[in-house]
């Protein structure tokens, strides 16, 4: 049995009796290095062919990148007329063979090469780098998704749960990790070193962040989280300079203040949720005296939702920065508890992230956040979402089959005191569970 | 929006408003477990399915899993039908919809199930032990190979070249761990802890194995390599107790003398090609004038070979242990490059393990094995593998390919020295390459 | 200004313009390596001097040996006269000077020398190492006790408890350390791993040990621990192969079964003491609902001091092998609590090292050790000393300061039971505090 | 045998049954403890007593130490008359008792209290926080200077070279160590993160710090490296911020351009050369191609020395900046070469130390440190010291017995450029050996 056409040629390149260079097949395109490679019997070839792809696509142009995506799109697609036919025959007769052969050919053969090139040493890396190239084609090149979802299927399976590593960042951590905090955090920017100190230094403050065994270098999300006496209503307080340390064992209240995911290409794949619980899990077991988990959150969607209430007299004199606090307070619970997606989850989008995890909207403060970017998106309003122990679950499964939004006694009247006196009529109703 | 039937009542019963226990949820039947942790809507109320799902198997009898197995391989199937009707619609209309509804119809369910089982503490580790199961079946119920091959599937993927770590096995190791080794090796038994210190504790002496981040004290295969000068023809020489242990530096072969796949559940998932790779460029790396990395392997069909050959006087001298070494080595080298199965690769398992890694069939002694074991299945005769500096890839694919024997010239006049003398037309023609 | 003499020739031959080699100086006598690195001016010459030292010192025959600590006793012993000179020039003038001259005169030179040799990479273990020779000669040469004083001195300055690292040794121990273990163990041999294994690995089982940061691979002293319910009478029932294990946290007792100094060259360092309070604290630590800590103690004089008693009837009936439990056990209490030596510290080793700690005598067993070295020792009798907290350092100073000997009310019942009917004059009154 | 005095009094407050508290120890005086600790029969008392002393010394004003301290230096001196007798008595009559009495006669009984005091966790520490307050007071109260030769003596021996663990620090270190090599560095102020990270994380710098076990996070001294190609003759070029980076294996030189001894409490505890060598053994194993190991210093007592020639038109030029760099090399190798104190040593204190280790004085250059320390101390003037491999033990020798300092040829001919056009006859005449 011989193997015929390119990749005859491209096998003797690689192994060939000396004749041909390794430079050789670096000038095949990296489609026959794709096609090889899925070609290749086993994972002897593999290892050097996935090496070759990677250096190569490092090296290509944005054009050449959108090429190359464009020919796993549709060359390495299923072939819809061949599966339709293995169906077919497995309908008849559910024999190991059919079913074998319907499976095999229902997978997109880019799966197979993703698994491939995931053989090669850091190879996580490359293939997360690459989808982050990929994910901003998307806009322009819509059908490119179908690659992208066989992408985030793997994805998932390699960034289970299962695989993922706790690890507390402090003071003790290497500056080389530290410097990646800086960097990635999302939400509250970190100015300096002494910011940072500020956050992982004292005794009442905590940070951790998951880790990947094949990425041990790279966070892929982290919380900041302050233990504190009550829940507290501002960032700025619990940020401040001079604030004074409490000792751990007096804290009742764990704060999680900022939330960051480092990972462009690991969109899709979600970690928040199982991170949060974790280190409830580990501050429960380390400090038995918290008892309240809550977040100190940013309500990124409000302006621009009150934007879209140009008739609405509150809305207008709250971006006007005229609004009392209790004005102000009443439209954010509002707007959380009420303001909806037309497939009815809520606007805004870190509202959706906590309900989703299983948290009830616990409270809205103003002045909250005076920072430049606080008042930008939300005129200074924060929210606290709690983490209410054996709630979560139940919560989640409201909130996810039911889009039912818990929420407090104390959120639900400020949001009502707003909506005696306003016609919004275009906010759809409340299905808020009464949670409290 | 409702959920009907039972996952609207386990649902209530898991997260309900306190009424039911959770013993209630542990009188469910399993299947309605893992069609509840399928339905449910994300990784909050999974984990806590996927635990008791895992507590309920563990606890069945083998006739309650046959049952369950039965039941994933039938409920949890794909629907060809369904199938055959996407695949249709998208070879219609090529839209991110129509590929999404048609790959996800036709994954078949367990494997969804099996990924969100992985999410539970401890998973992986539960599902191998499951396989272990599986496979003990499969015999009697071949139909369940569909099941295997879903699970085949996602343990490649799990267990990827990119997750494995591996780890010099020496005298600074913990007891727990070479208990494993002492437990798990299966080519020359180990017989106690001397025997053991004699294969990890001299300086000549090197062990290595592979680990998996989310089983980190379980090893999945070992080998255990002796460096020495020149490449040996003996096991009990190799293994002696007062032999002289020689300085590394002074070697020149390193011989890898035993490899053990420690996992059963694991079967389908090759490491030992990958192991050897590495060893192989740790060792040189380590011992620049190491040349030679050849094994000193069993023949474990080699007897049972023979005894198809009752008509040839050789084959039954042999048998009857009144071969000289030279008749011996030659029925041995006519075995490894000749004797194949109806697929056309060698009817030895072990040749088909290291020809298609890419060695060569470099010789073959008389007297190499002699315990029980050795003379049992191979008349004690053993055999090196040679594994070549830039050679193993153009012989692995010649191998896989064309099913290209690679071998020495001295083992191939051996083999020649046989066949002029014997008649055993049986014995198909051998496509070995002129190696050296 | 040039060093005169053998000095000066060694230092040319040292560091000296390529002439001599390194190998002319290794033909100097130890001696005057010995002088010369006294004399060096600083470190800088003093390491390769120092290694040349030791490297000499390990080639020497028994003979040699003992010349060379002659050298130091005698050559490098302090100048009596000058001592006295300088002592009354401080005497009259209490001058920085006077003091230095004193004070530098007062200490044997060996005593430096000894920290010059200290600088050596791998020193410590050559000292200790050395002091195993030297104190294999102070019986036949008790002059040489001067030079073991100065040796001692350093070596509790070295071995200072600051610098001593407490270690768990479990069954996730490497194999190397656990051979040592296997090797130290003085109190009750270990068998085969198959022994070690039940010492170690069991939940209810616990071993410590000590190291020092220069000699990480070496164990100072360990200790085994047994978790039980009740305090034991037996090393049989403690050691049974099919005993039944018990939950951690099910133990109220910690019981210290063996104790063994690792390091015969660190006689006269004590680490025991230590070493048992540590690990009474980790393990009150680790496991609150422990309340009793005692050990199970062999009584090695005893049968030595019975046959010091031909004419006490009981002591001949139990050196006999036919007293009672009572009577044997009416003996044990009796030796323990009375037999003195000269210096009124009590006879037997096992019971100075344990009231010395401040633990008292807490109870005595019968037919407690039957294995042939206890039967020889002690007619197979064990004590359990008791650890008793905060009596531990108030009983320590009574008895270190007036030789009390903290017993229990049974114990004392016990000895009394037998000093009622005996004549046994020789022994000296008790002087035991009322314990309990 | 009953203790009498403050001693019973104390012991029967410290382990007392019950009726003291701990309070009434703590109200005693510190010598009172001292004097309990001196004379406790063992270490179980001890450890109480120990950390009962640090922690009323670290609660003492000034006053109080100042009196505590001389306590120590005058109650716990050696009895010269006993001491003189003792001698006498030995002298007359060489038997170990008559030398173990004198040689506990003639030690200060602070050295054994220090000892003592060691036994406590965290002691180390505490003893050499309190010699920097004794540091502080020799001068007031040079009598102190005999405590302080005691407590040189023992931070010597535990300080012994073979504790020391050498560690490198990098980008990889934590934060919490790389905060303190800011606050230690003590030649080139370091003046935030991004200034530590270009002398810690490009891979052409390296740095080094030597930690002792019982205070694992304090470094003791670090030395910071950059690896050039030739030897550099400025600081601000060596510190750029643009620098080009070089691959370690291109380097032929580590430069050592800054030494920090970390712990003032240290003085007189040399780390210096001890870390100097180990590192050049380190960077010459790691990078075979590296040849030449050089220092680029400080010249620190330049511009003191120059300021006592009044008289010499060339000092005055080069102070008043109005020197070219040939007269300003002149007359830094002048310096460096000539200028003495009056022990013959030379007066600059790191040439003192470099030459002490063995280095030659092998560069000056002008207009190498322009930052306002440099021209304050040197007029910008730097030098490199040279370690020569093979070479430095004998300097070392010439250096310390004849006060030889090795120089090169072309800084003796700067120093003579100088010589040959002033009358600056207060100079001593150099002893420079030919070095090179």
């Amino acid at each position: 049995m011989a193997r015929s056409g390119f990749l005859g040629d491209l096998l003797t390149n690689l192994y060939g009796r000396g004749k041909w260079s390794e430079g050789a097949m670096e000038r095949r395109p990296i489609e026959d290095l794709c096609l090889a490679l899925l070609s290749a019997a086993g994972e002897v070839s593999g290892l050097k062919l996935a090496s070759a792809i990677f250096r190569r696509y490092r090296g290509m142009s944005p054009e050449e990148k959108l090429a190359f995506f464009t020919f796993l799109n549709e060359r390495l697609d299923v072939d819809a007329a061949e599966v339709a036919g293995l169906a077919q025959a497995y309908a008849e007769a559910r024999t190991t063979e059919n079913f074998a052969a319907l499976v095999r050919a229902a997978e997109p053969g880019r799966q197979e090469l993703f698994r491939r090139l995931h053989q090669a040493p850091g190879a996580t890396a490359e293939l997360v780098a690459a989808r982050v190239d990929l994910l901003g084609m998307l806009e322009e090149h819509p059908e490119l998704k179908r690659t992208d979802m066989d992408f985030v299927h793997l994805l998932r399976s390699w960034f289970n749960r299962g695989f993922l590593r706790i690890e507390q960042i402090d003071w003790n951590t290497s500056a080389k990790l530290l410097e990646k905090i800086v960097a990635y955090e999302a939400v509250h920017e970190i100015h300096d070193w002494d910011d940072l100190r500020r956050r992982l230094h004292p005794e009442d403050r905590r940070c951790f962040a998951f880790f990947h065994p094949t990425m041990p270098h790279e966070p892929l999300i982290f919380v900041e989280v302050a233990l504190t006496r009550g829940v507290p209503g501002s960032i700025q307080a619990l940020l401040e300079e001079d604030r004074e340390v409490i000792s751990p064992s007096d804290a009742n209240t764990a704060v999680f203040y900022s939330i960051s995911n480092c990972q462009k290409g690991l969109k899709g794949v979600s970690f928040g949720n199982f991170l949060i619980k974790q280190v409830v899990e580990e501050l429960s077991l380390a400090l038995p005296k918290l008892d309240t988990f809550v977040t100190l959150s940013p309500i990124p969607g409000l302006n621009r939702w009150l934007k879209t209430l140009p008739d609405d007299r509150r809305a207008t004199r709250l971006l006007a920065g005229k609004a009392t606090a209790v004005e102000a307070e009443a439209m954010a619970a509002r707007y959380l508890l009420e303001a909806r997606r037309p497939d009815g989850y809520p606007r805004d989008p870190v509202a959706r992230f906590h309900l989703g995890n299983g948290a009830m909207v616990h409270d809205v403060h103003a002045g909250a956040d005076t920072s430049e970017n606080g008042m930008g998106q939300s005129c200074g309003l924060m929210v606290n979402y709690l983490y209410e122990d054996g709630q979560t679950e139940r919560r989640h499964e409201s909130f996810t089959a039911e889009k039912k939004i818990a929420s407090s006694r104390s959120v639900r009247a400020k949001a009502r005191s707003e909506k005696g006196s306003t016609a919004a009529a275009k906010v759809s109703p409340p299905a808020s569970e009464p949670a409290s």
